[in-house]
């Protein structure tokens, strides 16, 4: 017997028939004798269509009162899940965050978790009683609703198995395991049996969203094992955990991210504090800055280039062009056509040549590459946007096939 | 300065253009510098569209879950009227039934209000901002959600005007007011100005749903001044309250009641302890009897018929016919088209001739009278629905003209 954490995202829930898949799969692992702490997030489109209806009413409502709006999307999941259970014959309960206890500070919309009070969930497992529990959301010190922003589901569910000390904590998603690659995009990706923290925590900040960032952080930290499967399907997925067998591959995947602009100040004054003025302006609007790449000086200028995600590209571009004569710089140039294709994998460390295997397989494609990133376990190169799917590939089969 | 409980329906708030009439009436009672409470309904068809939803995953889901799923609706309307409010430039907070502190029993679906805390809303005035609490609900002393079943709102905002010590609780319906008849039936029916809680309540019972009976109730225990309006113009609607002006009208309203059904029982034994054992069956079947006529017995045997709802009108039949050989009955004797036809009034204790001359009015228009049944300030008569309308026009002319 053990105490398995699961959640479901908005998909596996969308409709009748899915609320009763889910119920079977959760049913069948009660029936198993374990203690089922289930986390849900909303019905399908159902957190979109609340969003709709608050910009229609305004478009500059306070948080708080979106809090308190879309937080009866996951209310509403979990009464309907737990009738659907009800009806499959075993007893559960729905508890709304602020009745299990899920304190977050009080930043309204980007709430952030500071304790899980377990005590309710334990007598309710006590009573043998299957639990549903809203994602996605928790209570300020004041009382009020808080929602811990898009994909914080995740994080209730890692953030419930920390508290209970479960044993595991199984994170349904649309797709049945990570794989080596985007299987939409290569037909013969493979599914990882096994995955470190660090290795996912690269490739969902590469775009493969699978698991919200957050939540694999926590996971790591608390080292709770999580679970990555479908449930559409009755196949295991794939571990996330912190040391994976030895006999691992030595990359875990390639991914692509195509939304990401890269903008480039050139002729800058080679001054010192250029660079800190130009990122501190970037980080007061809350503009988040991927690769940097800069120039090495020639005489009195050089060129800084960067990436940001393509929805901030604009407003960056604006503020630096508001600030060209602080900056002093000669011109701005900016590129939305562009993606960013990374390898990730604990594995390179200690092996030689994988950039440059990757550098390769993407010259033999004749794919350009304008800017290039590395940490410990991840290369990344910027490229063509047109490019991106057949970069992926061919990586992909440098390395696989 | 005053303190004003504000009730909207749930057409009052169906749609964005409607919660902006709403947020508008608000906001002019809060810049007139009083201190303003609003209680909400689900928007328009949400309750029902939830139980729809409900009933589609399991027709007999638990009524736990059943008003954790409502719970919603009342929560979207105070978040989005909220957002209304906002847009008007006017501070407003959003609560939950639960956050203000509205304590119930643990009669889920059904339950009764225990206890209300005015602290959190205090707060809250005391800050100037404008106050939207979700009606229809509460929590439970184990921290769940419970509903007040159909119409509790009203009953929330009582509750409330009771726990505020508030000076006045609007209810804002689709109706400008009380009339002395349904004015879509009588075209010259007037409106009250005022009306006494006794006869408000004998007009609700009687069909006329303007305002819930239990937070008619709650006010006239509580003392507390109601007033009944519309939320689609701006004029003055009808005060309910203990004691009304002198010169008032001798009768209030006439009213009919097209949803009760008349079972007869015929030949029954003429013993003592019959009738005892006859509504004793109902009771433990939750059926509610209004009016009851025995007639006189002739030797051994007598008659007995009354009316119920038309909902419960074929299960009072079948318990009736499985205790026949008990009850010693010839027959039973149903009928579904009849109609209760009500004059009610504070002024006709003191003012002889009120019930011959609503007799006089159905002679004259040749309705057949099949029941009788008076109180302190009301006449009923039972008569062929077919004639209902017909039967209404003549007596409020007869009273009215």
């Amino acid at each position: 017997m053990a105490l398995i954490v699961m959640k479901f995202g908005g998909s596996s829930v969308a409709d009748t028939q899915r609320l009763y898949r889910v119920a079977e799969r959760i049913t069948n692992t009660y029936k198993e004798g374990n203690d089922v702490v289930v986390v849900l997030s909303a019905q399908g489109d159902t957190t979109d269509e609340l969003i709709a209806k608050a910009e229609e009413v305004n478009l500059n409502g306070s948080k708080r009162e979106m809090d308190m709006l879309l937080a009866c999307g996951e209310q509403m999941s979990v009464a309907l899940e737990a009738m659907a259970i009800q009806r499959l014959g075993c007893p559960v309960v729905s508890l709304n965050a602020w009745q299990v206890g899920i304190h977050t500070d009080s930043r309204y919309s980007g709430a952030r978790i500071r304790r899980v009070d377990a005590s309710r969930i334990r007598m309710e497992l006590d009573r043998k009683r299957i639990v549903l529990v809203t994602g996605f959301q928790g209570i300020s010190p004041d009382g009020d609703l808080t929602t811990l922003g898009r994909g914080g589901s995740d994080t209730s569910a890692v953030a419930l198995a920390v508290a209970l000390k479960a044993d595991l904590c199984q994170i349904f998603t649309d797709v049945d395991g990570i794989y080596t690659a985007d299987p939409r995009l290569v037909s013969n990706a493979k599914k990882l049996q096994e995955i470190t923290y660090d290795e996912m925590l690269e490739l969902a900040s590469l775009g493969a969203q699978v698991l919200h960032n957050r939540s694999v952080q926590m996971a790591k930290r608390y080292h709770v094992d999580l679970e990555v499967l479908t449930s559409f399907a009755n196949v295991p997925g794939t571990i996330v955990k912190e040391v994976v067998k030895m006999e691992k591959v030595i990359i875990s995947g390639v991914a692509k991210d195509c939304s990401i602009a890269r903008i480039a100040l050139v002729g800058l004054n080679n001054e010192p504090g250029v660079a800190y003025q130009l990122f501190s302006l970037l980080a007061k609007k809350k503009i988040d800055v991927d690769v940097i790449l800069q120039s090495i000086g020639r005489g009195d200028s050089k060129d800084i280039s960067f990436t940001v995600d393509l929805a901030d590209c604009d407003e960056a571009a604006a503020v630096l062009e508001a600030n060209r004569d602080e900056l002093g710089f000669d011109h701005l140039d900016v590129r939305k056509d562009v993606a960013k294709v990374s390898i990730v994998g604990g594995g390179m460390l200690n092996t030689p040549g994988i950039a440059a295997a990757m550098f390769q397989a993407l010259y033999e494609e004749h794919i350009n590459i304008q800017m290039i990133s590395t940490s410990e376990i991840k290369v990344s190169v910027l490229i063509d946007k047109a490019q991106a799917d057949r970069a992926v590939r061919a990586i992909h089969s440098k390395f696989f096939d």
